[in-house]
């Protein structure tokens, strides 16, 4: 790695007359012997390569190698340059950056191009070796733009190499076989007995009674046999997701490919949407373009649905007794922009599901997801009576950032549930158990009094899912649901009819 | 109402060879003596006032009067021509339209400027007069624009009107008073207590064990005293919802200042994405503006609750003796972007509500509408035991599409149910009970196999503004809890403790 950068600080007046040419001249000195030279091995580290004074402006060519990066040399030269300046009643007004070149050892990679970076004016790419060209300023050197661009190239190239890879997945546990009632997409069914309707909106539907009655049959079967025997309590999350919170949960690294985007007005004053009314009441139509230049955008609809409940814990303490800690939300939507095409209930954009979440020290989170991975098996295996098998994958909270291959940490991970569909032969993911190691409680500030790290873990039950796989094993013919079933679900209702 | 219509019909090839002279000034006689009056009273209609025909154009100048507006008379004519041009073999290839003047009759009324309509270049307003110098093209007249717009300014005119009058209030009814055993905002002492802490949005609310537990008393209230005693059944309405159900419900017509928009990706193709992502991963800053330009707007997050249902019913016909249909909704979060300022659960951007809809022909859509009032009182006197009252009020349906006043048809309208705070002495509307008439089931093409009108009705029951009520009366300590209601909320459950 190499650095080389040009920039001129500009003072409070001219330094004629007050510092002296030595004054400089020794402080330069002292610069390349010591300060530029702190932390790092003997022989490494930044140089004055070149440097003028000219009236009130001192330029300065600086280059470096990774132990003390070039920006980093400017902003401890600057700190010292000041003490020094002051004495003679002269102040550092501005620094500006003229030039900012990095150069770093790069091989090609295969699929990997580098074409835009943000803040880059150039990139130059040759054997071996990748030089950008940045347009940043002072602030940017203090945000450390150039280190995490460094970072970027790096991850980059990581996910790349990924790429090559599949996501990781590892067979934990299967099922006995079971008895298929059914060998049609149930959704196809559901359509022809009017049980739900396509929505207006993309992957999305109006859930009629009788299958609104089955989601709230597996709700109740989750209630009675795991959350209320485990302890949970029920709170409500947020159903917007604020920037602030993906922010914090990482989302924002990787989630918008999928994204719902939510914005908001930027007034409620009606006169100035005045003339979106107007051109909605004079043509019959929606002015989108016209409301794209009135909105802004502060977030997404809900995605993954733990991340906004860690708000209410942020920034705080809490004693280690009370630990562990369960609770879940079922109190709305879940969206998620997914591939086109026609899909069935078992691919929506618009979804329900009970999220789970438990928290304690690191032993009890990954305590409590052995107990609840015990109560879905009997779930599954004795209420649904279904055909399923366990994987271990590529953690969620990794996946929706953009990585692959398996937590940092080995105890944190994700847990699918996967079943088959006999219409399709497909394994379809219906669920997932997951222990989130730290990353929550540390993107959010949640600490414990004893200084222990604070653990969490979360399982989405997605009732859309449940119903994919239940009903195109099991069918929609009552008499040939396992009894027990049967029992929570009661008779279905019969509501509407169409001629 | 004055039209001054200059247009110029393109035809396939010159006119000077084929159609004689004599042809078209007797076809122009035939128009201004016949074809440009028919519909209008004598002495009234269109009138052609100056024609030319040049090589292959025919320049028209038409006036007209409100009877025969000019653009009709243009588009009647266009036809007729059509046929006597076919018979020499010359068709009409397009129409430009050069002026389109309109003048109306036009008083000055307090606060109504007209500054910018849709589709008109120049407005000029003098004593008793408004002219509009439109831009439009044929495919606008085709689609009624100018009839539209001059729709518009009588709407907005009317709208000023409405505004000097406040909206509809009508007191029904009123309960007896009540022993108050608190007298703070409840949302503070909630904070305090750690009920619910504020999330990460406006106006959005993370609601802890407590506080969701007494949520679920109310719905479970709602369900045993009032939904499952009238045979309401549950369905699942979808939560985002496309424009195409806002323009058949008439929300397009003004909830632009109050909607969380929701926009979709213009492609889930990640290296379209990946520059968003590579500047927030080196600012860790969301770049909302490059959002912007990759986004589409499709339409809004639930605001009203009831109009995606209809999507499920949409072109259908049923048989009448499956009415009176009766249905539910606690699928998930409304979202309006209420004006700022702090306020508590009381008004809020993201809120929970369980919606009750109801549908039959008129005679029943009314008669359900009295029994739900019944029950309503019921839960409100001997369960909840408040202070509240009814009022009369201009219908939702029409505030919602910006308008003041009462229902065109009289027995359709909207109560609304209002309670004391306490501790600000002012009375919030905490739900409401609203026969719709016939809106929704015309909007979506709804229909009855007897023909009869089929009519609705809707009461939406917000969770945080009955908690907003309730516990302003009665305050946070269960003991001065009315027992009916203790006895369904049982004991509040401690999860969180804070350093």
């Amino acid at each position: 790695m190499e650095f080389e950068l040009k920039a001129v600080l500009k003072c409070s007046s001219s330094l004629s007359g007050a510092a002296s040419p030595s004054e400089i001249t020794e402080f330069v000195t002292y610069c390349n012997a010591d300060l530029l030279k702190r932390g790092a091995p003997p022989g490494c580290g930044a140089e004055i390569a070149g440097w003028n004074v000219a009236e009130d402006k001192i330029e300065l060519k600086i280059v470096s190698d990774r132990f003390v990066r070039a920006h980093d040399a400017l902003l401890r030269l600057k700190k010292e340059l000041g003490k020094l300046l002051g004495k003679h009643r002269i102040g550092i007004r501005g620094v500006e950056i003229e030039d900012y070149k990095i150069a770093l050892d790069w091989e090609a990679e295969e699929g990997l191009k580098i074409r835009k970076l943000p803040f880059v004016r150039e990139i130059k790419q040759e054997e071996g070796r990748l030089e950008l060209l940045l347009d940043v300023d002072e602030s940017m050197l203090d945000k450390r733009i150039p280190d995490r661009l460094i970072r970027l190239l790096e991850d980059k190239r990581d996910a790349v190499r990924w790429k090559g890879k599949s996501e990781h997945w590892e067979l934990l546990f299967e099922s006995e076989q079971r008895q298929f009632h059914f060998d049609k997409d149930p959704t196809e069914e559901m359509l022809k007995r009017g049980w739900l309707q396509h929505a207006a909106g993309r992957g999305q539907y109006v859930y009629g009674p009788q299958i609104t009655k089955i989601f709230r049959a597996f709700e109740k079967i989750l209630l009675d046999e795991l959350c209320t025997p485990l302890g949970y309590k029920e709170m409500i999350f947020p159903k917007f997701v604020a920037w602030d919170v993906w922010k914090k949960s990482g989302h924002a690294k990787g989630i918008y490919p999928e994204a719902y985007y939510v914005c908001t007005p930027k007034t409620r004053d009606p006169e100035y949407w005045e003339d979106v009314m107007d051109y909605f009441k004079v043509t019959n139509e929606v002015p989108v373009d016209m409301i794209m230049g009135k909105i802004e955008n502060v977030g997404g609809m809900c995605y993954a649905q733990c991340p906004p409940f860690w708000v209410f814990l942020q920034g705080k303490i809490m004693p280690d007794e009370i630990l562990p800690i369960m609770v879940f939300d079922r109190s709305g939507t879940s969206h998620r922009y997914e591939s086109g095409g026609l899909h069935g209930i078992e691919r929506l954009d618009e979804f329900h599901r009970v999220e789970i979440l438990w928290m304690g020290t690191k032993q009890q989170a990954i305590e409590h997801s052995k107990v609840l991975q015990e109560k879905y098996r009997h779930i599954f295996n004795d209420i649904l009576d279904i055909a399923w098998r366990e994987a271990w994958v590529t953690p969620w909270f990794m996946a929706q950032e953009g990585k692959a291959g398996l937590a940092e940490i080995k105890e944190a991970g994700t847990i699918d549930y996967e079943a088959v569909l006999p219409y399709s032969g497909k394994w379809l993911e219906f669920q997932n158990v997951s222990v989130n190691g730290d990353k929550y409680p540390k993107g959010f500030s949640v600490k414990l009094q004893s200084g222990e790290d604070l653990w969490s873990g979360c399982s989405g039950v997605g009732l859309e899912r449940w119903a994919a796989v239940f009903l195109a094993q099991k069918g929609l013919d009552a008499e040939n649901w396992p009894e027990k079933f049967r029992s929570v679900v009661g008779e279905l209702p019969e509501v509407f009819r169409f001629l």
